[in-house]
């Protein structure tokens, strides 16, 4: 089956994206919610999760793995693409590449976590794929938290999203990556603080897409995995909050099993 | 020596009330870093953390443990009692003692994270001590992140102390109690917020004061603890943020050690 790991309940927003685009595909889902969040950790400590986390996919029967976290998929692709044997996806690259056919103006905005920012690995990838792209990163690390309260559309939400965006909106960027899963909920209030002329880049869209094309260019992986639309949801903390939220993101009903790595 | 752990970086208000009452001390600081935060996850797991954590602190000298975080003290204490051979202090008793005794109107208020106010705690012991206490709480869950990212002062933040405080000031309440480690590096703000005439109880100076009743009864364990005045500072995951909050927090040049639980 397709596995998928993020920190915490982000990552949701990528297996929605993939029911969508491809909905017969079994689907196991970890999130790490009882070391939630990753994007305040250092990179060190953020690869040993990666690594742990994917094992647990793995062991269970995972033959596919969707790093469906920016704060892992910023550091611990490498070290995660050597260390096991079946294909790694993370979410950079397809907003990436999606970011760069979509900028006219060559002006991208980049908001992430701390770690994400820090990494640089946007501003890598930008450039090369087109040195000539201006990149403007901003971390934005109380906007994991608000999101996890629920805090959407609250005025205190939209005076730090105003906070954070500023320094992005003067610098006329024309597209902005979503560099991290939680920030599609705040999609509207985001396209209303940077203005309706920029372009925003969802990554779990995007990272669904390269998936499909994958498994439409690789059929043999493609006839090897499950395809009876079931969708397995694990959490090393399972809390109320984490099964609300699962609720709403997938608008089905599901099960939840807490599970030790 | 004297081991205290938390979460993260709230309890080295703990370790500065600590060496502050008691200056010859050795004690040895525990940070669960790389599992930051505590106050959003399960009751069991954060029980299974403290645990880990206080294991690491006897495995290195500790003789007696301080829990210096309220989310563990809410929901771990009667385990980590029964389960470990040395004794054990909370941050939730002393508070509220020192809150019983100070109250004139009988109407006492209670902020802290979420799993701290679920747990009902601050209720349960206020009304063993005095069953006629009313007890107002209020879970406050971003003002960690709020802390942990620095914005201390800024009109976000302070909005969002207005937000979360304002049921408490509409009960009247007379004293309240700081149920988080973090929360005394806004006490300024809450101060201002919740009115001049309300007493603030920190948990952080009750706690060390238990700390030092408790040595002064114990003459035994009072002696067998070494007193070189050395505060040895560990993390499980070492980050610049966690360096730089240290610093400012104990207010004397210390050394980071990383270490794997």
């Amino acid at each position: 089956m397709i596995g998928v790991f993020d920190s915490g309940i982000g990552g949701l927003t990528v297996v929605r994206a993939l029911m969508r685009q491809l909905p017969d595909y079994d689907i196991l889902y970890f999130g790490d919610t009882a070391r939630t969040p990753y994007g305040n950790k250092s990179a060190d400590t953020v690869r040993r999760y990666a690594r742990e986390n994917t094992a647990f996919l793995m062991d269970h029967g995972a033959r596919l793995v969707v790093m469906a976290c920016n704060t892992a998929s910023s550091v611990a692709t490498e070290d995660l693409t050597e260390t096991v044997d079946v294909p790694v996806f993370e979410v950079v690259t397809p907003a990436v590449v999606q970011a760069v056919r979509e900028t006219r103006q060559k002006r991208v905005g980049v908001i992430g976590t701390r770690a994400t920012v820090a990494s640089g690995v946007y501003e890598r990838r930008i450039h090369a794929m087109d040195p000539a792209v201006r990149v403007f990163s901003r971390p934005c690390p109380l906007l994991v938290p608000l999101v996890e309260e629920g805090w959407i559309g609250k005025p205190e939400t939209n005076m730090i999203v105003k906070k954070y965006l500023l320094p992005l909106k003067t610098r006329r960027i024309d597209t902005l990556i979503l560099g991290c899963t939680h920030y599609p909920m705040l999609t509207p209030v985001i396209q209303r603080k940077i203005g309706r002329r920029v372009r925003i880049v969802d990554s779990s869209v995007s990272v669904a897409a390269a998936v499909r094309r994958f498994l439409k260019a690789h059929p043999a992986m493609d006839e090897s995995l499950v395809r009876q639309g079931r969708t397995r949801i694990c959490a090393s903390d399972v809390t109320a909050q984490f099964e609300k939220t699962a609720r709403q993101t997938l608008k089905k009903p599901i099960s939840l099993e807490q599970v030790r790595l």
